[in-house]
């Protein structure tokens, strides 16, 4: 299964009979030939239709115009499907936001160096100047862009210049700025940003802090599309490690780097890989 | 989705163009809702397919039998499929075997006793009178048929003669004693045992001495199905606990024990719940 | 190292030179020999100490009443310590607390009969009466006492008498009643509760719905000693496990379930072990 | 805490009354200050004390001279111990081996340049030049030492010759040259290595294809000393990782690149802080 044939097909809609059979018949009717297909439902009853489903193009008797076109018209249509389709081949462009913590950056750009990550980093922007050398050592743009009170709004016009047309994927890797609404309604479930989590949560500065003082016994990471509610949107991935009294702040640190630069890279490599049908304020993951 | 409406359809067959949108068809044409589906094949080209569905079927229009035909006839015979339809209202019948140890025997009576365990069990049988009581706690039958070396042979048909009818699945739950070639062959796939694992493996009496001795950091269990070869089957969960140089042999039991209950029961889950398909020497879980 | 034989000694108290030495000086002069010391200190300077001693005390010199003058006198007072001495053979004393759900009380009761946990159950006490024949199938005592919105304070005094004498230890395995801060001020330290824990938190009624549609990707369990403060007091283990989309409200409550069983299981254990100690609002925990 | 000021204690000897009060009278009354202690014992009649001592050295009234020599005299001899005393101050020297893999490699680099280990990294050598520039960017001296079946003698002379005072420490980061029994013997219990472990274990060729074909479901990692049988040393540190049916050779080997370098990490940052006393061919972690 050579990526260069591989297409993925994301589709929800309502539930209701025929769905399977419309969507593979098609496929098979044009020349596709399934190789992984994972569909998921809520309620047959009045629920939702998830499906994500992976095909081989060689034999593909559609041009991509057409492929859309007619599965639009005789497919979807007929279900109101919300579906994208994509071709492993157009490796989707991804660009990184980062500020001065280096540990979620570095994972990005090892695990991309080594051919994990299926994506071309096309930039890393910065509002510091710090990881310049890090990022050039891997051969990508480094953009460094300060950030004040008084120049927020052309920050952002900059980085969206830069981006347009060079990103399907935003990462935040420990961008400690806080994008507007209105950048964020651009890239709808195309911005993933990773943040610590604690059980229980705390509120305020020094987080770290708090949960030595508590004594909590895991910390975690979650990793989740950006919505226009700060740390609010669609969960993608979470995970803990375990901490003791004997972890100090800086260990605590140490700890909850790496389970963030583990928890988002695996959330970075779902997304490529188009697993992830987000649904209301949640994602289902087919992983 | 109530399990009283709820059916299991598993297929394995060479991969080829076309089988979902055959089977799909089938079941939109007969009435049937898809409501959970996992598809996987091993290369499109040549290489084998795989597909565990969940259909709902309060609208389908053919009785049992005249379903079984019927997709035989027009679908699986088509695609020579290894295919089988299984119905969730049929709980399956279940018996378990063990011997002196009663972890693996509790954790299973006990997620059965809250209804975790979607089956019958239809009894225990022990080579050992000790667990009489628990067992019958449960409003479980036991059955006492004691091992010796002159009556192997018997005791294994009179096991049978017990099983016959009353078991679609066969648990060792710690049963010490070794079931014959013609007992196993007689429920392939359909006995499912616990060992404990250690990395390194260990050889001979005493593992658990011999990984303390060795000073190994983890401890694990396998669950599998049995097959001729002495746990060489095919392997359905597997599952470590951390151990460190304070545990005594009676930690590292302890620990072993929990870690062996929880992926016995697990598996057993899966069985019961039929997202299990063997091929070959290893197992597809469509958990 | 029989238990028999084995005596733990726990302390606190503000550091400084030669607490360790005069310990262990003591200890030594009067026969005992130490097997395991854990000690940790928060800051050298102006910081404090804590340390867990297991001792064998065959060749103790002293009766336990000498030993605790002579300790107290010597040692203790010199350094202003909190300090606790127990000796295994006298088994604690464990009351247990439920309501209908019996998912911990099964854990609790399965590892005590297998002598996993080293304490003596000396009672079960609930508020309903469904736990009655599993409690006393493993011959513990069982008292139903049953509480309505007027009967609130003579429930605890009845259940106060009950456990006079005969509670070292109160395991609150899913009571669903709170406990009034005069209950809780004569058990300090005394009363072990289990809840679960999401990541993020959720406030309000049915947590596990909550959870399901905000899309989680780990449910936790935190087991605490109880405060006045419902669920705020010092934690003693933590735990989760990874659950997805396909996670019904009952999958989740069933896997919610079995982290719930085994954190607290662990932290009785510790407790059981003398292993924690508590500082402020957190625990040392010397596992 | 200051790492300038911490010095830690490693003792094993026979166990026996009076070790832990020898030992802390000693550092009391030369004015080091004990911040933390852990002790094991085997068995208080005939069995192994094991100790690791964290003391600050600011008021300590004697020059390091005078320490060992005073130490020696007055406890050491004593008890006949093993034991070794370090102060964070001198950082260990560390040099790192290496083939083509890089993931080991970039995992210590990069916790290096975040200063979440505790050495000094004095050179990598390789016996190919690929990874040449990744080491250089981190100002680390790269030596290429290219091997072939004719030159293994000279290849180790050379390596020892670069390594005689500059390494205190060697990691074997995916180095694939068998090192000879007289290298070892020269850094005994200072060579760590990492290598692949699966629950069975595979022996011969391609490891992740005996696993994918035997369907794992958990591939791990081991950390141990280097003696001179091959991958049989004292175990360290281990962990695994999940797999499935799903992944493909390429999967499981990128996951088991993961799970390799977080436990070589850890292992190599234990040894770095002392925390390790190896034992017959086991270890003792005070993690």
């Amino acid at each position: 299964m050579s990526l260069d044939t591989t297409a993925r097909l994301l589709i929800s809609c309502a539930d209701g009979p025929g769905i399977v059979a419309a969507v593979s018949n098609f496929l098979f009717h044009h020349g596709a030939n399934i190789t992984a297909l994972d569909q998921y439902s809520t309620d047959p009853e009045g629920g939702r239709f998830f499906m994500r489903l992976e095909f081989q193009t060689p034999h593909l008797d559609l041009s991509r115009a057409l492929l859309y076109q007619s599965f639009q018209d005789t497919v979807a249509a007929r279900y109101n499907m919300d579906w994208t389709v994509s071709f492993a081949r157009d490796r989707k462009k991804m660009a990184i936001l980062v500020s001065k913590y280096d540990h979620v950056l570095n994972e990005l750009l090892w695990r991309w160096s080594r051919e994990d990550i299926e994506a071309d980093i096309t930039m890393v922007i910065s509002n510091h100047s710090d990881l310049k050398n890090t990022v050039e050592n891997f051969q990508v743009p480094f953009y460094h862009i300060p950030v004040s009170a008084l120049n927020k709004e052309d920050v952002e016009k900059e980085i969206l210049t830069l981006l347009d047309g060079r990103a399907d994927l935003v990462v935040l890797a420990r961008y400690m700025q806080i994008l507007s609404e209105d950048f964020v309604s651009r890239y709808e479930n195309k911005i993933i940003n990773i943040h610590h989590s604690f059980l229980p949560a705390f509120v305020g500065a020094n987080p770290y802090l708090q949960a030595l003082e508590r004594g909590v016994k895991v910390i975690g990471a979650t990793a989740h599309y950006v919505t226009k509610e700060l740390d609010m949107g669609p969960i993608i991935n979470q995970d803990v490690v375990h901490v003791s009294h004997r972890d100090t702040v800086g260990n605590l640190k140490e700890k909850g780097r790496n389970v963030e630069r583990n928890v988002l890279a695996q959330a970075v490599g779902w997304h490529l890989e188009d697993r992830i049908i987000v649904t209301g304020n949640k994602t289902i993951v087919f992983s």
